[in-house]
């Protein structure tokens, strides 16, 4: 689904990645992350798409709100298990969103 | 693949997109607006995933760049034929990446 952000300014955080062949604890992990994602402070919606790529999107209030989220127990735990087992590669892109537009039929 | 930018700030377009099932000229339009926009000037890389949902980000230097491309000949046509077959809905996302960094095996 397309996330329903409010108007900008707001933040994205683009996290680019491509997983290992470790399956152990990620399907899981992500879950829960989304879980408790959505209960922080600015959170405000977020995007996820894997096909051999994966692009997952979170939409932030401000930057105190994804400074806050990356330092969430369970998350620097996670992070910690994703450098450790899970990727291959990621980068992560912290964004100010200035304009956006869109179309629905 | 991951794009491999420079340092930041650079701008992102975020294109979330959800497609209809007209698949009419849909591969060969979007193949070669991926080639026409690798020539731009300012173009500075892609992503692109779908799995139901589609996520395309293209990464520019900056918006004089992004205006450009956005109002490039062909480019305008595949915007209407976009919104006339092959999108249900989108949303494009306009975005300053202030800060990156990333990890690599």
């Amino acid at each position: 689904m397309i996330a329903k952000t409010p108007s900008p300014p707001y933040y994205a955080v683009i996290f680019s990645n491509i997983r290992t062949e470790i399956e152990e604890g990620y399907a899981q992990t992500a879950d829960h992350m989304v879980e408790l994602a959505e209960k922080m402070p600015g959170y405000l919606g977020h995007e996820s798409v894997r096909d051999g790529l994966g692009i997952t999107i979170s939409y932030w209030k401000d930057l105190e709100s994804i400074k806050f989220w990356k330092q969430q127990q369970e998350h620097l735990e996670a992070q910690k298990n994703g450098r450790k087992m899970w990727y291959k590669a990621y980068k992560t892109r912290i964004c100010l969103v200035e304009r956006d537009y869109g179309f629905e039929l």
